[in-house]
């Protein structure tokens, strides 16, 4: 990947979906380094940080949930509109709530990222110990145990987290918006 | 004022406050326009534009007025994490709301703008048709005829909009925004 190639991409809204523990966040520092290396302006819109923040009056329901997903959106907007490039990483399990995150933007300028890895490896990892409070149920609507997860049936980029070498997903990422 | 001196501002956020009409959007875009015109990156963040995105689940009540300027103060909080130079355009009538909104930021990083006109020189005005309305009870909990506007005690910059020309208020904000 050439700087050039960098260069070309325009301020857009990349978003990553998928499970907890599917690499998401990983994903969005690796790239925002990538491009932010190369003189781009980007920011990242992580649902777990957000959720301390803009969207600490919400639980997990799913009119909450899709509240959560709705401002993240509304925020990516903004952000694209004052040029950034923005990577939201955020579980947002549910397709309609994707898609209305979608229809914010003009075409093109969302990029659905499916950050694909099983629930059994999401669950073996478990950084953060929410799944294991999950089975006991210590936490509930937690996405893949008791809540579900609806796969993008149609994402621009669909990466395998726990097949793919994390550079080669980023280059991968970089290719598909250097070209769009 | 010479480039070197916007050259120095940094990411921050300019919070506009004052009644409807006392001219805050034109104030944002008239800075904005000066500093982007020195290549500075900035973003208005207009009330009026929020409450048909982000905040358009939100009416006028005083619970819903807190959440609006919380969500905004959030808002801004990321896009100067991002780097930008934010400028809010928002009535924000209550001391305590702006005061949250100030708790968000680092020391310095958040400049309250006392936008002043007097009532009666906003109600002449008029521009949006809001104060006839209000006056004859179409809008209810409106700043200034059913629902009061505290005067900051200590901003930052006391603009006097009704008094100064508009490229003088800019001068100055750009000053005190470059000695900072």
């Amino acid at each position: 990947m050439n700087k050039q190639a960098i260069t070309n991409i325009k301020p857009c809204c990349i978003w990553l979906t998928g499970l907890s523990g599917a690499g998401k966040s990983t994903l969005a520092i690796a790239l925002s380094d990538k491009l932010s290396g190369q003189g781009k302006h980007t920011f990242i819109l992580d649902g777990d940080v957000l959720r301390k923040g803009l969207n600490q009056d919400l639980g997990f329901s799913d009119a909450d949930r899709t509240e959560n997903i709705r401002r993240v959106g509304e925020v990516a907007k903004l952000m694209v509109q004052a040029g950034l490039i923005v990577i939201v990483a955020l579980i947002s399990p549910f397709a309609k709530d994707r898609s209305l995150a979608r229809a914010l933007f003009k075409e093109g300028e969302f990029i659905e990222v499916f950050v694909d890895a099983p629930l059994a490896t999401c669950e073996l990892r478990d950084v953060k110990g929410l799944y294991a409070k999950a089975r006991m149920g210590e936490l509930t609507s937690f996405t893949g145990i008791d809540s579900s997860y609806e796969h993008p049936a149609k994402p621009e980029i669909h990466i395998h987290s726990d097949q793919e070498d994390l550079q080669y997903s980023v280059l991968r990422m970089i290719k598909y918006l250097a070209n769009s």
